[in-house]
């Protein structure tokens, strides 16, 4: 059969129905929240009890964190210049890198890959724990999902543990990451908090999440506060935000004359 | 006192500290869900338990509409061209505009307006459907949020107007927007059906939400599935997806010599 | 005949062989230059040497401005996030809105329509200039194209018109804009300059441009300017700019006790 | 001196006069062309004669490559659903990855390292060639820049290769790059052609340029056409561009009863 050129396992639309993973979207409205039907989309199974409880927590855990990130500054800026809101949010997306909100995604990486060697080699975490900041040392790499630039104590970390241990996903790769964390002292000299980008990939990872769906929890988290900065900006503050030009070092090469062409 | 160049009222970061318009963001995680913290983040307060339901339906209700949508197949290109998840997402996102999730911003302006003329000149919801058709068939535009291209009696709509009555937000601007429906057959020869686009603009209208955010539930809505989609292109679908040369008809001049310049 | 979904007027592919708007792609390398090969895109037709020294001119004149302009803002900020090049540039370019760009289209619009205006009611340019600038000041509207938040006299648009002489684009749509200029110290009591962007639009209408296509001209212009830009934030600087938290001054509610949920 | 926020080593604005890498910007106009203050942006300094031509070239070769890309089909997709033109070019933009244009970097890196170990080794082409390809093929990893999906003889490659040879930039980047070219049959049983992305990579390195800037050729040659293919779209066809249902293969779940709620 020849491929088709659209095709999807998400959903079904005909007229005046719509399937998601087989079940009709409209008997699910009411029924189940965002946070279930997000599970849904991702998982292709409707969550347990205590699976809804807990994804919920991480799509909440990280909301917001004011203009101290690179998306928000971002969408503020675009707001600014006279677009429509979703263009101002997108813009905002786009910015959840490598460096913001990535983290999730590269710690469960991490931690999924650790857990494997563990149970193939029959491990302690402890050990597994060593090998990976040994390695990360080694290479000089960041560990991801250690450390922040303004929290010392991350009070999201201790909040999302707490709900992982209601919910019984506290478990083996919380205890990895756990483990990197009391082994961080040794390997960098002062200690290296586990920050909510590694514990809601930890968290996540005990749930069965592949790791590559790690900044999907960051991007849903954060945008409804992009649409919130982004209509703050365009209605209750002044078009066309831009560092003013006497904010803005110059450290290029000084005034010279222009050449006649060759 | 000089104005901040960062400046906001949405929220505060401090070292191991976030408020969300003045709530610890901790101490919300667990007991208010995902919608609720959106409706906090839009309002500036916690919804009640009707709002909160209401709030979550209004993000589920248009959950997914599979390649069906721009913004779905503009992220299915994007995914395929070998970049992160979120550059995906964030195309889908920017394509969420006039034709397409935009109906609901119109369509709560224009109810939103609607029923402040009602108050002010003490009008009916029939005169004020009327004026409104009437206005639009006047000037040739759409009437935004209702017909839809491929649903002809839309269920979401029905399941959104349910949930719209056991929360006591089935009032005024339903009423219009309803009242407009029952005449569209009048203006146009057939009736068009109130879409969930409209409906939406309808409910968040009669729970107080400014017009000005209704893509706002748009987009947090189609986030999470776009997210699925990027995720399923990139991972289980081959890379760079293109129309083939062979499916594209070329309706532009034939081949013509190259001039010399002049 | 059915329509096909995928269908262009602008190029066509087939193996080894790409026609733009039927001339060979390969042929007019080398001998048609970039600022003519847009010309090509945009209009079907080669340009003439005048209309190819006038496009390359309204493709360089508003080149860069530095980190005085939300795009490049947008840039840096993403570009600190950990993506890829054309992601910081992706969003640098969604930022050229109606504030930032867009009064090249606005202004060309405008011109266009006034000397339609002009010509069917033969008016002289002074007249439409007068309504030009008293609808404006009625409908208490901005008018696009004049006056600069940091230059007073802006270098760009005497230049602009200098090249516009010597190719002979300094016709009608240009003595309109130069007529507004004469006219709004009388409106708004101080004199604003034409500036750039409303330059551009004035030359662009003379040349034939559709005012459609007004943004196209900003877009091409700064996008060399927003690859430098993320190419020295990724490099040669430190990553994740974002404002820090001491900078930002929160104007929202003081922290409040987290009720219950009701 | 504390470090500025706000810093770039690119350009100086100040009131009526903007500087680029030392250069009145306006005094440029109308002397240099695009591709020269390209060339100026990217390496701070105005190209000589011949690297202003072979600049030029760059950016027009791979100029327009109809429907059948990526990132214009990401283009017309959000072009439909109404959004302003920057919008739709912006998301164009942002599909420009790893296989999509994302060949020009790596190939340029590939080379660039490649020639490096020539030079510090004393190696010959082919014996550097021969490294890079065994390499790549233990490590099941495509090489990039070599075989094209349409083009099985990319005119556009012959091209570019006359014009550096006048321009003098057929180098040892490009002999490298036709030395695993001629190698490819050796190591995949067929030849793979040296394509376009591969031979910019190659004749920008023997320009000197930085191998991390290779996307920025792709992204300034791309953004007339896709100025131009979101022109189209937005008022020369129908709005809302989609898949259709019917067109819609679904793999997933067939339709089941929803659960309650655990």
């Amino acid at each position: 059969m020849a491929e088709s050129f659209w095709r999807t396992a998400i959903s079904k639309v005909e007229p005046n129905k719509i399937l998601v993973h087989g079940y009709d979207l409209t008997g699910l409205v009411g029924k189940y929240t965002y946070a279930d039907l997000t599970y849904l989309l991702w998982r292709g199974e409707l969550p347990t009890s205590d699976e809804s409880s807990m994804m919920d927590t991480l799509l909440t855990v990280c909301l917001e964190h004011s203009l101290n990130s690179p998306s928000v500054d971002a969408t503020v800026f675009v707001a600014s210049s006279g677009v429509p809101l979703q263009t101002a949010v997108s813009a905002g997306v786009s910015a959840m890198g490598d460096w913001h909100g990535g983290a999730v995604e590269d710690a469960a990486k991490l931690l999924q890959e650790g857990i494997k060697r563990l149970r193939d080699k029959n491990l302690s975490p402890e050990k597994v724990a060593d090998e990976i900041l040994r390695s990360h040392q080694e290479s000089h790499k960041r560990i991801p999902g250690y450390g922040h630039p303004t929290h010392t104590n991350d009070p999201r970390t201790k909040r999302l543990l707490e709900i992982a241990k209601e919910t019984h996903f506290h478990s083996d790769h919380v205890h990895l990451a756990l483990a990197i964390e009391a082994l961080t002292k040794k390997f960098y000299g002062k200690p290296l908090i586990l920050n909510v980008d590694g514990c809601i990939a930890a968290v996540m990872s005990d749930m069965g999440f592949d790791w590559r769906l790690g900044k999907g929890f960051f991007i849903v988290s954060r945008t409804p506060g992009l649409v919130a900065h982004a209509y703050e900006q365009m209605y209750f503050d002044k078009p066309y935000k831009a560092a003013a030009w006497e904010q803005i070092t110059y450290t290029g090469r000084a005034e010279r004359k222009i050449p006649d062409r060759t």
